[in-house]
């Protein structure tokens, strides 16, 4: 038995016990695995697959899409904490986490197949941008803004801009262009390329 | 009638007649436009919209890949001929095509639609990536080699590397993010911006 609902502030989506919500993401990943499609997938199936009643499930997800966001957080690794010392290095961590994340997706039937089912269904996408990316874009932003402060990247450039230059070579050879190489050492140069121009310096 | 098929030479997929090539596209576009899907497309299917034989669509395309690909094409905006002058001039040129071809993917539910299906299709997007993206690919290497060869880009920086810095931000605005604007001028302030650096000149 679990302590009494009235104990705890009634928070979405609170963990109460770590084994617990392992195996319902282990359950639901079993199932994708087997085959089953995101749309597919039911609490009441995954809860049947973990051992557990739905009400368990519930009282830990308000509803699918806040465990299927668990589900694929469990299977991607953590977003790196840039270490806020050099901001050339700090890019180079944000662009490597992406390189990483290229790779992952190649080599994992099961994260391909989630990825892909999840751009199709709207809702999912949108919380999954809402509660994963926005994160990783906030903590770009904010090592761009210190750049521009700390006066390593020009201040005539804009932010939106700013982001793109660093990142969109790399998410287009990571996501875009599957058959592209994402060999070691990718995210540096970028990153030093962009820093420095393509032009020659006079 | 037609001309006997033996004083041409066979060329797969050759034109006899523009009027009976645009109808029969037209008529694909039609069937399209109804919600048909790409797999349920059929040759058949199509010359019985078009009011002709099978036969006549399988005179001017050897299948049904070969004739999507024209149906793609009639959708999109002929690739530009850069003007070869300036290799600023040219990568804006091919940048604000990009630009372009993004913005005519978000304001037509059919070129969505038909590019949406494609990907999905493995060797449609085979097929439309070796006919249509390599010539592309190959216009932008050879813009690339100019610059490096007259010294507006630096020689130490791969070329695939230079395509994806150039390519990226713009791609990764137009196909993989779909909310983010694609306002004008963006061609250029991409190409300047990459050309330049963005740490500050010293």
């Amino acid at each position: 038995m679990t302590a009494p609902e009235s104990s705890a502030p009634r928070l979405r989506g609170r963990p109460r016990s770590p084994a617990t919500d392992a195996a319902i993401i282990e359950a639901a990943l079993r199932l994708l695995e087997e085959g089953a499609s995101l749309g597919g997938l039911s609490i009441e199936g995954i809860a049947r697959e973990a051992g557990v009643g739905k009400a368990t499930v519930y009282r830990r997800w308000p509803g699918k899409e806040a465990l299927m966001l668990d589900v694929l957080r469990s299977l991607e690794e953590p977003s790196p904490e840039p270490a806020g010392v050099s901001v050339r290095d700090d890019l180079v961590t944000i662009l490597e986490f992406m390189r990483r994340r290229g790779l992952a997706k190649r080599n994992s039937a099961l994260l391909r197949s989630v990825i892909t089912q999840m751009h199709a269904h709207k809702e999912l996408w949108r919380a999954y941008d809402e509660n994963v990316i926005a994160a990783r874009r906030a903590c770009l932003r904010a090592v761009l803004r210190r750049g521009r402060e700390s006066g390593e990247i020009r201040a005539d450039v804009d932010l939106e801009l700013l982001a793109d230059l660093f990142t969109g070579p790399m998410l287009t050879r990571a996501m875009l262009h599957e058959w592209r190489e994402l060999p070691d050492g990718l995210a540096e140069r970028i990153v030093d390329t962009v820093l420095e121009g393509v032009s020659p310096r006079r």
